[in-house]
């Protein structure tokens, strides 16, 4: 286990702090934590095409495949009534709250009804909500718990401005399989939890909260409901706040979702405490730039601080007139636009990703079966360069760059997302074109011939 | 001196801290950090139709009186592209951020192109840029001097999350004149800012940001360019952050206003790292429910981290389309519809002001003659009950409580905004439909006819 990850838990270094009059260290902190592969990502020529040699996205988890549903859907008219000019509730509007709760029910097979609609509170993105919620739970230096891999953003979301520590769950060692590709190495489990939770004191830090991506980001898979419902169990019974981030939910095309709500309801107590949600609409209508989050939780406690911090980023009154109008429209005929258009995305996703994995498969290139989500993790350690003087994370870095320059493809590198293994990197396979998204399987293809 | 406000500069009482796993002690100090004597307000029967005994909102600085102009505006057609589904640039959309800098051009009379338009940040709320601003500039535990009277909520904005302390820049001992009604008795100067840096310095706290509200809530009226250019002054010898939030510089009726960025540019050199200035459109065109704010700094050492912490509290990009709309927007005839609407905005601003000092001036009720803002800054300390077993904080609540319980008057009351003296209010004047405003100046006559 002497891998990069597993040796240094504590990835959050501490940085010089230059004594100036001019900026805080805490500011200039925040841009660190931002994940450093971006910057070489920065500089490189992207594909257009004036750049036909340019190097393609397949990095960022951005889906180009709803527009022509969502043009037409933003554009239609939306009446903006007087009150809306004025001061709305922190919260989000009345009727907007009541819409998102309904569409949540629906998305996420709860019985009508079943969310408080006083519980629910929306705001300017997950990482808004996400933010404001750990802040309520938990004091400046205390844990979260992040089972690797993990988004790399939620280390910005979480210490960059709320102070906490994340302790990242390494997972293999507790599995009997050694099967790289076989998903369940990745599931934390109560002895992955209590190990992770023994490191944190070690650290003198409290553990406090365990961060879900479920649907798992960058996995692309679903957790078994059996390992959620492990993790709400081992949460209530050290009291620690298990937050499931479930911003893929609506873009499960291959299994069954099951929602860490429906699991750790217990109808007569309700979700209690110790379990949270978070939920926007970045990912499942790819409408990241609207900037609508959601975060439930039946934790008394937290409501009314959750609410009040969320005067710190609100919603624009009229995204939340828009937003309204697109989750209630109808189409011709009665059905709900929004079901319409969730089955036309799982079949677009299904459909990419076959593709996808169809390359994969023709060189043998292992993966895990992807279900939900806009990528697949791929395991390419055996492309890893053999230097052995290098560390396994410059290994990484060179095949990663090497995908960059030579073959000109942009994948997210495992490493970055605090992965166990190098050599592992997800593949976004919804923010290219039709034409991109062909040409990319063409230089995967180039890249397998020619590395095999 | 020995009022409640230089008596105890700290105000942010220590809470207890309670241990609780179902919450953070930061979350629940939050909350007590909003004013308390909203929460009296908040059990009073409002005036309505219904209630026509209720209780008259002259308490919270909106605006009702340019509906006929937004919302007309709010519904002109905007077409949103498809660019507008995606992430944004977190500091917000080029062409919009060009819009804002023109705009900001044009209201504070600042060459054409003046504004770097790298250096502009804009985010979901004035609250929300300023935040984050301080926090760029400022560690948890730092100092940011607050000249009284000051808009309450800034302990929230400046505390809750971004862990700063407040020190209220007392400002009575450091003039000649003792008239409570002569504005220069509220207008900080170096003895003042010298006095609340040596408080700042015994409480092992360091001073890093003068946050001025120039035009000047609750007070009503524009700091003199001398006062704040002494400010300035101040700020650079000291190595001090001066913040000028100019949310009302759109809102100036009665004089000429004089921005903190016009007296600090050395041309040359531009402002330098030590001024800063924040904006929102929720005051002067009274769009309060769209978020839309707006921080400027030449200070480059925050200038990505400011961009960076934007991404918790970005602008919905369709708001971002629409507002753009708004601000461009030409009347029949081509004058620009901002014009018009701040010459229409002005000429209401000064007419209720008008009317309610009218009254003022009927009782001999002594007020600071108010120029800008929705407000007025009024004196009722006579009114103030004589029972010598009180403290000044209970006669003020005592006069406060009985101007909502017998007269149906909510109005702020001083000491909630730290004012040096008890016994003053912030009367808004724009708050009230023309029927109920009439009925505010009625009730006013008859609190000061039985009063007196």
């Amino acid at each position: 286990m002497a891998t990069p990850a597993s040796r240094n838990p504590s990835f959050v270094t501490a940085t010089k702090r230059l004594a100036s009059s001019l900026s805080s260290a805490r500011g200039r902190d925040a841009v660190r934590l931002l994940p450093s592969y971006l910057a070489d990502a920065r500089s490189v020529v992207r594909y257009s095409p004036e750049h036909p040699q340019g190097a393609l996205q397949l990095g960022v988890a951005e889906s180009l495949l709803l527009e022509d549903w969502l043009v037409p859907a933003l554009n239609r008219p939306v009446s903006i009534p007087a009150n809306a000019i004025y001061y709305q509730p922190t919260q989000g509007r009345a009727d907007f709250i009541d819409t998102m709760a309904t569409y949540i029910e629906d998305l996420l097979q709860l019985q009508p009804l079943r969310l408080k609609r006083e519980n629910l509170v929306l705001g300017a993105g997950c990482n808004a909500v996400l933010e404001n919620l750990c802040f309520t739970l938990a004091e400046a230096g205390e844990s979260v718990l992040l089972p690797t891999p993990y988004y790399a953003a939620f280390e910005f979301d979480l210490v960059a401005r709320a102070g906490l520590r994340v302790e990242p769950v390494t997972t293999h060692a507790y599995h009997p399989t050694k099967q790289q590709n076989d998903a369940q190495i990745y599931f934390p489990n109560t002895a992955a939890l209590n190990a992770a939770y023994e490191r944190c004191l070690q650290q003198q830090s409290t553990p406090k909260i365990l961060l879900l991506s479920h649907p798992h980001n960058p996995l692309g898979i679903c957790y078994p409901p059996s390992v959620v419902q492990e993790c709400i169990q081992w949460c209530r019974e050290r009291q620690i706040h298990l937050i499931s981030d479930e911003i893929y939910a609506g873009s499960v095309y291959g299994e069954t979702f099951v929602s860490a709500l429906q699991l750790a309801d217990r109808h007569d107590q309700g979700l209690g405490p110790y379990v949270h949600w978070v939920y926007a609409l970045s990912k499942d209508f790819a409408l990241s730039g609207l900037r609508v989050g959601a975060a439930y939780t039946e934790n008394e406690e937290i409501v009314l601080p959750l609410q009040k911090l969320n005067d710190l980023c609100c919603i624009s009154s009229t995204t939340q007139l828009w937003t309204k109008m697109i989750l209630e429209h109808e189409m011709e005929g009665g059905e709900s636009w929004v079901h319409a258009f969730r089955r036309m995305n799982h079949s677009r996703l299904a459909q990419r990703s076959a593709q996808l994995t169809a390359v994969l498969d023709e060189f043998r290139i292992p993966y895990l079966t992807p279900t939900a989500g806009l990528f697949v993790w791929i395991d390419l350690s055996r492309y890893l360069p053999s230097d052995s003087h290098l560390t396994p994370s410059e290994q990484e870095r060179k095949l990663y760059l090497e995908l960059v320059h030579t073959y000109g493809l942009l994948l997210t590198p495992g490493l970055s997302m605090k992965n166990e293994q190098p050599g592992f990197f997800r593949c976004v396979f919804t923010a290219a074109t039709e034409e991109e998204f062909a040409l990319s399987l063409q230089r995967l293809r180039t890249f397998a011939k020619e590395k095999s």
